[in-house]
């Protein structure tokens, strides 16, 4: 595969089909949702798989796809753009909001709650019926490719007061809620991407389960599908279970001491 | 509609009428601050239209609109304009408060309590009777053209001591107040703006109404009308009414479980 | 009236006399504050004069004015001027405060409470007998021209422990307490610059003095002149006079259900 | 007076004498502290007479002196020097700290206190026995002239846990301790220097005894001299008594209503 | 060994193999990691050989290894590169982390909680299963080297609400728990280290056993073997074995003269 | 002595012996660990020697001595260097700690806390058996010259939660406990230093014991070496005693007056 700089919108372009089931009736909504020109937003845990889900829709709608991971150090201009010196005089580049706005790609905001608030007040003209963006360094106002669709992510379990989304920018999105899939299509899922057999797929999925439910007992987050997967290929790498569930369950998601004995004992229960 | 670098008034104009019905008197008190020259701040809650009465006024009297959304990384030279480098030389570019005082514009800021501080100040001197804009990086006072008009706009709802906007800058304004329309009048609106039956509407309004009642139980705000037509849109693109209400009102709305159980009983009740 | 470059005094000397109607004996002391060359402190709510006062006593001394609106984003850099490049050269550009001192101005520093700590700095050898400016970045000292008079502004309501004038400001300065001017000099006020007849005028300055006796059931300041004078031409727009009294008056002065209610009984009882 | 940039030291000689009235010890153990090449520093309240001092010592001993008013957006650079960029290259500027130290100038720092952190620790190698300047960008050491003295004054009064002087900074320093001047003298002064005859001087003088007194009641400073002589110059300019006394001496030194009837008595009293 | 300007992978591959005993299988999960393209977080306390560990896998794997002490000064550009001036053009320069992207390093963010926000959240997208690096400020975006291997490490000790890893960092990761040897195998790596007799070096592993236990009397953190092998090197330059513990131990470790006591008491236990 | 742009390591050695009396091991420690090659951290309160020491050991181990004060704005690129623009081209200028690094100087870094986050993690790797510089701007890794040492100091009386050495830095130095010589040295130290007879010398210092006692009376530290010398100075320079001991100790130390009264009272005690 090439890196090459991006500069029109087949280098966004999804070769092949990003592998994904659905747990309810997301697709449709969001397909919905495009046809309606409504701006979408994805809430849910961390590796639940609301990045996948964007990357198949773009795949299905044959939309280039521009992911965005937003973080308290990015800027307005980050997104829309800056001038850049060249040859003596300042040139004009184009911020990836930007050339998702022009292009009729899915721009792809990944947990929105981090970004700065410029941020959020510049996508607002994008996401209600004026679908414009304005560059103000530039004096410019883009009026949106038809295709063009705006699609945020967002933890709910992150929520704080100073980090929430203001209610002026949520009721600007249409909303899917995401969590983990149900059993037998996490293993499923995981016996896929782990490359290992379904039953152990299930097995680790059953272990997954488990922590889950002792989530409120100092664990912030449950076990995500991810690390499931991870599991399933350190296994597939010649370490034993246990070692394998250790190093890619236990050890990410905590560091306190009693909760990881805990956690070793679920795996002696399973394995 | 092409996207040009916007460099005289005619670019600022609306060309088409902007759909609004009145509410209350706030045309006719709109029209009298424009021709006394006093500015106007508009205050109401998140999608209650605003921004929508504004286009329209600025197309009844047919002066350019030039909106700037505010936000806490929004510096004073973001709206004067600044110094860029061009063929080594430093070149003025007016931002678009100065180009709207120029051109006689009516220029927008939209949630002026987000902005720093230096903004509110810099628009003081614009909103008495001396009506001058002071660009100190040139050396500049500019004298508005007549036809200027200046308006912010304001959510009560999310005032606190942080973010509350002076006296001193408060009483420099003629003010308006904004809520979310009468029934009939929403409904007529979600009909004609969602493209769907006026039955279907009057239902959406309804369950709206009971939603903006249950405001203080958890609800920061209630549903806007925004919110309504975007229900609207999903059913027509056949999503069921059920999931559409849910994505569409329930979801943006809030992340807490318990209410949103509450929500969906509320669409159960009515649909 | 042209939009200039200012380049030289001429441009800040003020044209035609600024209404105004002295309340004590401000303009007297404010006279010999400036013969006997000490800096000028002028306290007072929102909208109660201050600003035209000095452009007032501008226009009576025949001093060119420049003003500065303080705000916390204002550096000093701001007042004293920077570099700039022209053709691959740094070249100094005069800031207003700087400007002031050469050419013998009144520079009114409004709010100055806002201010950055380093622009209250940059003024203490201006405002003692030393009467200099230094600009260190150029290695300049400036002794101001006889004539400069250094005027700030500031409004004892909003006095906080974050925003309190240090007392090495505040005892360099001869001071002034500004108020609202008493019933029938109000009256005037507004019937001239509303342009409404005397009774009208009354009414609104009776309205104005029971708002400012409730001040302390959680108004943080009364009604200023300058909201009557809104008041006022929006009636003469042939708004009604509740509905511009209400928008002009009650509304900009707050956010809070029960106190616009209050209000609005007020405005029955007198009109 | 011309205003040249200021190029050798002879621009920062004092031409003429600045009045002052020794009122302890502080002359001599100044010279002593120059003899010996011990840095300086002065603490006291408020228009007590510290600049003042500064600069007569600087005109008795016949040196360049070069005040830096300290302030909290005040970097290190701002005092030593930085690049500019001149004909396409980047020349040297030195700051005034590196003025004064090369040429042997008294470097006064008026409110140290208030100064960047980085300042303080700036300034520690040139107040031991090192006596050197480290300019780290340029790559350059300085030995300070041998006649160079480095002076700072401080306000014990503003003392607070976040301002306060480290013990590593202040154990550098002679230190040398204003307060008012007694009676008899503080008159000798207010009539000299406002002009007025010694027996309004003296009931001026006993004001202020009497303001300084009620200190603790709310004024966090007492009355300074430099306030008594605006008193003087506003009466020499023909304001009354009572209403000098108002608008040089109570006004500036308090918004509060209840302390201003006191202070308005204590003027009853003694005119 | 030469200074020169990486610039090819050469340059950062080790020569001589880094000496390290494996305390566990962290060596077989790493390399199982390695094959299954998985990101590994090393977790532990300070100077226990995570570092060494990095540079040992490195060698073993070889893989050029790009090392970078994360710190909260250190922005997402540190790491990603930035456009320099040069000849009158802006020239992209690659950051470390693009470097080791493209080249297919080995990438050791150490103490990655120190970093900030941005840094974390540019580092998602190349431990997920995209393997890809953007470049907003280029519009490029990098598919990461089949080589590549992203390593963090990490202080459970340290860990605050402020500089906590987010579940949607840590969920990334497959983890590895590091700790202090066994006394066996670190008198071993004391004595080859710090080039004393075993004999000597198992009397300083039985002293940092003592302190260990100690631990929670007020020591935040036990004695490393870092610390061992300093004293064990003094002991070599003559220094009394008592001096050398207390230089190289004791004084290192605390500031509190309770504690130092205590610490010398073990030190003549022992010794 | 000539203030040149230094350009080579002969620049940085110290030409005469520094006066330094051992007060313990220290010189044969520092030896021990240059030989080592291992950091060293020197602890103790103001004004003890410190500086003084390093100095002295660079004179006698022949090595040049690059002092660098820390302080909170010390970025990590004032140490390591920066791009400077040079005839249209930037050119890479070398900070004082990669000079050191490349010269096989000394390298001390005074207060060491009071730097940025970014400045102490840099020199982790030259402080472990790495002994490397990673300059990430220029993507260069310098191996240290094998004369270099790094040495670095700190006031545990300043010791706070925020400004506290981490103990993955601490762990990294052997250290030396640094305290007033006794009095019999002292006294020495301030005849020779101050220019005194060892019979007043003597004094001074009795009365710094007695001050140094009452430590916990209010005073934060006790009065430094370095005071007494400043005392004895004032001394030979006229001044008499009681008023030389209060203007270089008393008054430096403290603005307490109850304090000031008390150390007043010692002062008449002894002399």
């Amino acid at each position: 595969m090439k890196n090459k700089i991006l500069s029109d919108s087949d280098d966004y372009l999804l070769e092949n089909e990003p592998y994904y089931i659905e747990t309810g009736d997301e697709i449709s909504i969001f397909k919905a949702a495009y046809e309606a020109k409504l701006p979408v937003m994805l809430k849910g845990p961390t590796g639940c798989g609301k990045t996948r889900f964007v990357e198949h829709m773009a795949w299905r709608l044959k939309r280039p796809l521009v992911t965005v991971a937003c973080h308290e150090d990015l800027f307005a201009s980050d997104m829309l753009g800056r001038y850049l010196l060249k040859n003596d005089e300042t040139v004009w580049n184009d911020g990836p909001l930007t050339r998702a706005v022009r292009m009729g790609a899915i721009c792809y905001l990944d947990e929105i709650v981090e970004a700065r608030k410029d941020t959020t007040v510049v996508i607002h003209p994008l996401s209600d019926d004026r679908r414009t963006l304005a560059i103000d360094k530039k004096g410019e106002i883009i009026h949106a490719h038809p295709d063009f669709l705006l699609v945020i992510s967002y933890n709910p379990g992150y929520q704080s007061v100073l980090k929430d989304l203001k209610q002026s920018t949520r009721q600007r999105f249409v909303s899917l809620d995401f969590n983990y899939p149900e059993a037998e299509k996490e293993a499923e899922i995981v016996s896929r991407e782990g490359n290992i057999q379904m039953e152990t797929a299930l097995r680790l999925v059953s272990l997954a389960g488990k922590i889950r439910n002792i989530r409120e007992h100092g664990l912030t987050e449950g076990a995500s599908t991810r690390l499931l997967i991870y599991a399933a290929r350190l296994i597939g790498n010649d370490i034993p279970v246990h070692d394998a569930c250790r190093s890619a369950i236990c050890l990410p998601l905590t560091d306190d001491m009693k909760l990881q004995e805990t956690l070793n004992e679920l795996i002696d229960d399973i394995f």
